[in-house]
């Protein structure tokens, strides 16, 4: 901790700090917490069924243990939130949750079940330039299956993917899971001499396909390429003829997946390439075993532009044609991705200790399913809002919202100044399902009103007038105070139909 | 963002990291993962039932944002964990939910329903030295009412507190739900002259009252005290009739609410005093209309030590006496308490903002109920796990993973390398109810092997031949493997029994 004194915030007086959310962070509505609360409750189920266990890990990390891991260092040493303690060590703020796992594993490694399968989920930060829809915390919800060397593992998580987006009601054929294996492309670089610096630059090219098309990726894997803003990012500095070979290895090929690795097989001319076919095969055929083989495909433009894997790859992609309000289409990306990582726990204790995990983005998900109709905010009923018509019987309104809350019906008392009008007014923004009243008249004859606020705002549509009467006595009645709870259930109970 | 390399761990050697928690920092076992969510889960449903909205706001606020609302500042600056952002500006991470909130509600008050109730769950931290059973992150769980004048709001939170001990499984009379307001202490401490800057000084001494007793609390009002250890703690500087006062109006009171109230009548010399009276006695009417006339209870002993609360304030204990393993008395403390606080809002828009609101202490509560034997961990049952008999069969024993799977049996495929004996005990660590095998017989006879490992791990102790030959036929059996989902659901319910 340091001890300079805080700057004073901009645009503020010197007297009252302004009320302001710092860049790239987010507040999130009730309606996006239900909706991702469900999302992630329906992960979990299909989580917990595949047998993996909870955990969760601190949000706060020495550095060095964190390691050099990040997605993109477009700014070195700047990817992470860090911050000394007051022993000098560096912390940092976690910015996945696989780093935070190998320390796990690694630091209990003796007493864990070998495998060891884990889930978790929460937020994580990075330091990097915000963007539209790109924040400095997001969430995350991963599966990791640490300490099994099998591929069957990795296979094991390419079901999982698609049971995943089944159960989030993403139909067969609206997804796909691809897989690949990184030692394709290894084989390749060994056998044009790509040293380990370079790699890294490679992969990141190869992972832009998407955005960027083959004359961009073409252009990052030789000398360079000025983006749109004029920024030049410099290049893997591959010959021609290199570059030839790389775009081939990781093209996406057509035809099934036997055939794709039919194809391949004719390019493995390298140790590295050779065992990636091998793992691709002994996936394809679990998967297909399973009975995915429709969903699960393998497919070599897959690389991931993470370093640290070190065999199969996956991505998992939403397949419709997703398009935004103004109806241009919307390129998703992957939705919940993956790998193998044999290296990561090794960091800790210099035993390779054989990982894979899979990664759920959590927003980017929720964003594609809403875009498909599905998870839009479950519209959680309002309150009933007990009225203060009288300010002095407040004693008598609130025992009338703890006897709605003892019959487990959502209530409030209205707690703000206000008179009448705004009171009501108040209950429609609050999305009430009704509202009750009593002033001095019900109260003498012992009897509540309730006024139904759905049935309420259809009357204006009515234009019979008989119909209008008998909806308008629908609408507004009065009950004796002893039968509150049963006529606001008969109340709610109408809603629903 | 600093470029300062990291300093290598502790106690590692220059290659690599340490695989540890920084202090104060915990790693949460699946076990309590599941105690924690089946918690606030019951929680939530409270919440939701009076009316609460969810909220997220992120971890990261604008250090003046947040303010210096820190509940101990014995260093000073150094309570929260702090970083500055590439413009040079202060960030923190929150080190609650309240000072978000007046943020959030400032930021956003226009569209806001008014009042605006709200709910939240999550992490915050703490830059404090840890301690046994006190760490640098934690759960909050809060509920507050902005915008709400009325002493309805505050009354209503001390119901909620009482509705989610009881819907925790407290039995009634198993907590108590303890109610004061700042004002009766404050109005002491007008009529003595105790100016603003010693007034926290004075709060945290009462604050102790239950740590310390009352001679501690007394030294802290006075001079200062000497504790074990021999540290020196500075106290508020009162006059000892002073001290009397004081002691006077902060006492537990004996008898009941009405009892206190009327004892309360004759300290009140002053303005704030006379208001506090009437905030006690209409939150009194209140909950006595509602029913809740035994289980919240007027106690002058609460003044909570935030400066920051402006009137009513309120804790939950629980009031069974809790002893730890070795026959302790156990102190709790509060488990859910809060107050009002009219100030927070005005910070940023200079416009009073009246607020009240409580918080649960998660792993406290936890704790608390853990040690009454509820929410012991749910012991969740482990998956079925088919063994890998012959290692070229892969493809088969993943099929009848998938094939319980889908029937929504929790289940998994041995994914080690280890043989039978290890796969066993696999199973057995993982709390498995069944394994299923199938080797090259049962192949050849379209059959898998069941193992019971609960009944499995009874036989032992049955001593008539006639029974153990019984049961171990129960316990080991074998099926058509069209039967797999049916005999291990069999399994399953009989060991629910």
């Amino acid at each position: 901790m340091t001890k300079t004194e805080n700057k004073p915030a901009q645009g503020s007086d010197n007297s009252r700090p302004e009320a302001r959310l710092p860049k790239g962070m987010q507040d999130s509505p009730a309606r996006e917490i239900r909706a991702t609360e469900a999302m992630l409750a329906t992960i979990k189920t299909v989580f917990e069924r595949y047998g993996f266990e909870p955990l969760a890990t601190p949000a706060i990390e020495y550095t060095d243990a964190l390691g050099k891991f990040l997605p993109d260092q477009d700014r070195p040493n700047e990817g992470v939130f860090s911050f000394q303690d007051d022993d000098e060590q560096w912390l940092s703020l976690r910015y996945d949750l696989t780093a935070p796992l190998a320390r796990y594993v690694a630091e209990n490694y003796q007493t864990l079940p070998k495998p060891f399968r884990r889930y978790q989920t929460g937020p994580v930060w990075r330091n990097e330039k915000p963007g539209p829809g790109r924040f400095r915390q997001f969430t995350q919800f991963d599966a990791d299956t640490v300490g099994a060397a099998s591929i069957a593992a990795d296979a094991e998580l390419c079901m999982l993917a698609a049971d995943t987006m089944e159960a989030l009601g993403v139909p067969r054929g609206g997804y796909v899971v691809k897989v690949n294996s990184r030692k394709i492309l290894d084989g390749v670089l060994d056998s044009i001499g790509v040293e380990e610096g370079r790699r890294l630059t490679v992969l990141r090219a190869i992972d832009k396909f998407d955005r960027l098309g083959e004359e961009g990726v073409r252009l990052l894997l030789g000398e360079g390429r000025k983006d749109e803003s004029g920024d030049f990012t410099k290049g893997a500095g591959l010959k021609a003829g290199d570059i030839d070979k790389v775009m081939v290895s990781t093209s996406p090929l057509s035809g099934d997946s036997e055939t794709t690795l039919a194809q391949l097989m004719l390019l493995a001319d390298s140790e590295a390439g050779a065992e990636g076919i091998t793992e691709l095969r002994t996936i394809w055929e679990l998967v297909k075993a399973g009975g995915y083989g429709q969903r699960i495909v393998i497919d070599p433009s897959i690389v991931r532009g993470l370093e640290y894997y070190t065999g199969p790859v996956f991505e998992t992609e939403l397949t419709p044609t997703i398009k935004d309000a103004r109806g241009h289409e919307i390129r998703l990306g992957s939705v919940m991705s993956g790998g193998r990582y044999d290296g990561l726990v090794a960091r800790f204790t210099g035993e390779q200790v054989p990982a894979t995990g899979i990664s759920v983005g959590v927003s980017r998900l929720l964003f594609g399913l809403q875009l498909l109709g599905k998870y839009k905010g479950d519209s959680a009923q309002g309150p009933v809002v007990v009225l203060v018509f009288d300010k002095d019987r407040l004693a008598d309104y609130q025992r009338m919202v703890q006897t709605l809350r003892e019959a487990d019906i959502r209530a409030e008392l209205y707690l703000g100044s206000s008179g009448m009008k705004a009171q009501m007014k108040y209950a429609d923004k609050r999305g009430s399902p009704c509202v009750v009243i009593q002033g001095g008249d019900e109260k003498a004859r012992g009897e509540v009103q309730i006024k139904d606020l759905v049935l309420g705002a259809t009357l204006t549509k009515i234009e019979d007038r008989e119909e209008y009467l008998k909806k308008q006595a629908e609408a507004q009645f009065a009950v004796p105070e002893a039968k509150l709870v049963e006529a606001v259930r008969q109340v709610l109970s109408r809603q629903k139909t």
